[in-house]
This record gives C-alpha cells, structure tokens and sequence, in this order.
C-alpha cells in the first residue's frame, strides 16, 4: 500500500471513533464488543511483540499487516465502554474519569499510527522502539481501569 | 474519503486475510480471536439493518461508517478457525469442508466491499438491497456451519 493510503486509512479509522455511531441493544451487547475488539487487537499486537522479541523469525511483510490491524482495531473498543455498561474486567472508575480513559484511548489510538508508520518502514530496531512505547501506553491504562 | 481510498482500504483488508499471519499461542484464542471478530462485525451489521429497514432514522454517514467497519471486519474472523481449533458455536463440517467454507467466506468480503460502495452512494434503497445481500451470506454460511 501507498504512504497516503496508510495515512487515510488510519485517519478513517480514527474518524470512526470520534462518532457517535455505536450504539448497543443492551449493555452486555457494549461489554462483548469491547472485549472482542480488544482481544482481536491484542492478538495481533502480540504477534509484533514476539516478532521484536525475537521469538518468532523477522518477517517484515506480517509485522506491517499485525501493524495495520492493530491501527484499525485501536479505534474501535472505546464505545464499547458506553453508559450503562459497566462490568466485566473494566473498573468503574472508566465511568468517573471519562475525560482521562480518553486521553488514555486517545493516546493509544496515535501511538499505534506511529507504529504502523514504524513497521512500515521494515527497520525491526524502528519497530521495537515504537512497540515499546505502544505497549506503555496499553499498560498505564490497563494499570488504572482493568480489573486484576 | 475518496473512492481510491475505500478501494484500496478493502483491498488491504482482503490481502491480510488471505496471508497467514494468524498464529495463536493456544486453540481457545483462535475461539475467542473468531467470535470477538465476528461480534463486533455484527454489531456494526446490526446497525446497518436497523437503519434500512427503517427501525432507526436514516443517517447516511453512520451508514456508511458502520459499512466500512463491517468491510474490513470481514477479513479477520476466518484465521480463527484454524487446525485445532473446533469449538465453540463453530460445526466440526467447517474443518472437513474448507474449501466450502473458504468460497462462504469470501463470497462475504466481497458482499461487503459491494455493501460500502452502496452504503457510500447515500442512497437508501441501493444501501438496502445490498446490505440484504450480504445478509443472505450471512445466512447462507450460518445455516451451514453454525451450531444453533
């Protein structure tokens, strides 16, 4: 894919965010999608995780594509976690601190941008640096509003 | 976004489907990985039924935003129903008949990439009889490889 084609993909996929387009039939329906959304990402950044880690073999073609979903997918969770809702691994305080969970899921959302910008180059040190700080940001907000 | 865009973005989404990228550590991540995929497709599916068949107001933007989540979402389940992963709502048919199941599956991604064409003409009734399009592979496959 084109450079424009990643930046409008990424742009599309963060436009969809910011619109009021999810709504759920009922809370359980909101608690599902945003742990499926989440799981499905997860996957896929975990398969960069091995690959920067040196545990599975360099393949720069799969890291971009694991990039590339994980970019789409980061967009998505957040309006799974929508009033009314509450439950599962998600800890109250999400609803209390809504101004803070966004720039938590905000932040997310531009650091997977840049990694895809990262893995797209096919540098792995690139990469792992952009990994890295993407995981940091996984891990404040997992930190504060998932539930042990 | 312009239409190369679109083009292109379910054109990426197809090209990661048919790659296989999708190693899972175990066989219930490969069950959990599919049905998170598949819920939130449908989740935006299910939107997009509301709106054509009049339950809820038409808005062609949120039309179009929840087609084109529902695009690229269908690429992703199908590395979920991988070898040694039977399970779940999953029928064991679906790893006995793959080349059946494969032609399902992709016949979706491409009643998908017709249903965001439709959906981004603004035109109701073209929206319409695409998305019932769509819904008779949902069905199709459902019928065929879905436990009740």
């Amino acid at each position: 894919m084109k450079k424009f084609t990643l930046i409008a993909l990424v742009a599309a996929s963060s436009m969809l965010a910011s619109q009021a387009f999810a709504q759920f039939q009922k809370p359980k329906d909101a608690e599902e999608y945003r742990q499926g959304a989440l799981f499905v990402m997860g996957q896929h950044f975990g398969r960069m995780g091995a690959m920067v880690n040196g545990k599975i073999p360099f393949d720069a073609k799969a890291l971009a594509d694991n990039a590339e979903v994980v970019a789409y997918m980061s967009a998505l969770p957040w309006a799974g976690f929508t009033g009314g809702a509450e439950g599962g691994k998600a800890k109250p305080e999400i609803w209390k601190e809504q101004a803070k969970f966004k720039e938590y899921s905000d932040k997310l959302q531009a650091e997977t941008a840049k990694l895809l910008v990262a893995a797209k180059t096919g540098n792995l040190e690139t990469a792992k640096a952009a990994f890295g700080a993407t995981a940091g940001t996984c891990k404040t907000c997992h930190d504060a509003y998932k539930a042990k």
